[in-house]
């Protein structure tokens, strides 16, 4: 994990956003903005500039409970699983921790139901372990 | 707002269930057990049960993330907005705060769009206005 | 509701269609049909034709089962009230009982959440007043 | 499958969840529990008796029209298809034909578009080349 | 409608968004904006400045194309209902016909199923009506 | 890709929607017909009748701007990835620019939200890659 560098005083978006990108997501943030590159490298920079340099950036809500909006979300949504294993890694960069995570998305299974949330524990599995082996 | 009782204590899964319900959704949630009555009253002792008795009464996530985590979800799921509001109003009763709020749904705009926000930002409002009136 | 014609027997798909939707969605599926004339009038036409007299004349699955199968699915969707109501009636009209229309609703609360289920219910509890009353 | 006990009139919650989920899901549902032990053992619990113990266990439905209406709802949501897969087997094992299966999928294209179905057709497909292998 | 200025010339990101948002949705865009004004601000400033701003101020796809895709995807989503009436409006603005509308509705009923339609059609019959009403 | 017909002017829907279905998804079209000859021919036959015979044939829109509205509704949903690859290349068969498939599913990211966009990114890399090599 990166050290945190006030990232709300960086006053370009850009740089902002950037900054934040690898705070959250670490390596799978810029992996993402690399593979942009040769579809949509226009989207990369949205990407990093709106999500990052603009809702990540603001003061309001602690990073940890962005990550964990965001991994419930998700995992409710059910059908943007990669997204959701980035956001789970995320969330653990950002301090939230394991069982947190795990209850999170237990919590699911009352508003989206069981398959969301066996879905989401598949998901963090998969990341614990990774974690475990990296 | 009820007095806060160490729900967690409390062996009986009803009587956990029900306690945890009053102080999360206060009259809200109680109106929604009794609109089941006559429908489905088998249906309201499993929400009081699973939902509060057994999930929301489990340590390891404190009750402001599991609110966040809900507001989260129900925006970006954006098909739920009777239970959005009982929950933007849980959140408050449980200590988030309204600019919390406001962020959480925002966020939302980054995983699930412009238009989830903008309908979650419209339930806020309503919430915080009934709320200001009452 | 419309006395039974052996549907499945009709050869032409619109007339078979027509009375297919008259024998589960009576009124209701009348007006959704007149509702079309002045906006998309073809539109009416598919309608009858691939739901009710390609689909819902086929054997191999029966009415009653069919029209659970709507309900579940309506209610897990969560965004299309009007026609999960329509559905409803559709299911009591073609035998399944009420007790059997909330069972399969409450079953979604496993499968798409409590917020599905609850709104289902809601739904429900409307479709059976008005019957009640009408 | 397992051989039918009369699972609603097992008192405990847990053992007639368990009795139920083996007779409608097989080794499958065994497998689902058995991969939640090492992340989310309580959530394994909660899944044998809120469903299982609760849901499935009640009278005025039966069995078949519930694993109907599950086929369906899964397959209308479209996000979650290893669930999908232990319903569509699950389905079979209460007597669901896999005609009834096949006509419940296609009845999704009316409520839930084309592309639905499609998945839904591929699923049972690999279900039941499975089951023939096996 | 505002007579069309060369939007994606303009420099800054949020007088050209604000020109755009005007030039597609008129004064129902205006008034999304000003309903944000008392409870999230920054928010109005963001939906001018990255959906107007940046992606509709794009060259290499036509208004009319992205308006057409836009009123597709709500009425597939079916969960945003306001704003599909927006962006009904918003295609009418840009150029695009009432049967063009009608006929991107109907197609949803191949991709998201005929409720998706029924309602988006519904709410195209709204739209009409008010406008030539207005 | 098939020279063109007029196919709007073939009289039977089966024969209309297979040439249709030809000139619009090619060879992945009628993979998705023969993968469904062993589970549910008849299931093929309506697919080929309503979406291509029917809606596909209608004049009123055309079919660039019909495959624009897929693309489109298909990343937003986010859970048929197998259709979506199949559309992106429709819509390049029935000349839609590469650079308008990726401008169509980054506006979606204004309304279904980033992850959304990013998977329907990642879908039309892999389609473009396919193309360039076979």
């Amino acid at each position: 994990m990166t050290p945190m560098t006030p990232t709300t005083q960086i006053p370009d978006r850009y740089e902002r956003g950037l900054a934040r990108l690898r705070e959250i997501d670490g390596e799978a943030g810029e992996q993402v903005v690399a593979g942009l590159a040769d579809i949509a490298p226009d989207f990369a920079r949205y990407l990093i500039e709106f999500p990052f340099g603009d809702i990540y950036s603001r003061p309001g809500l602690d990073l940890r409970s962005r990550e964990i909006a965001v991994v419930a979300a998700l995992t409710a949504l059910g059908n943007a699983a990669p997204q959701l294993k980035v956001h789970i890694q995320g969330a653990l960069n950002v301090g939230v921790t394991r069982e947190e995570v795990v209850e999170t998305i237990m919590q699911m299974a009352v508003y989206a139901g069981f398959p969301a949330a066996l879905n989401g524990l598949a998901a963090a599995k998969d990341v614990f372990a990774r974690e475990a082996a990296g």
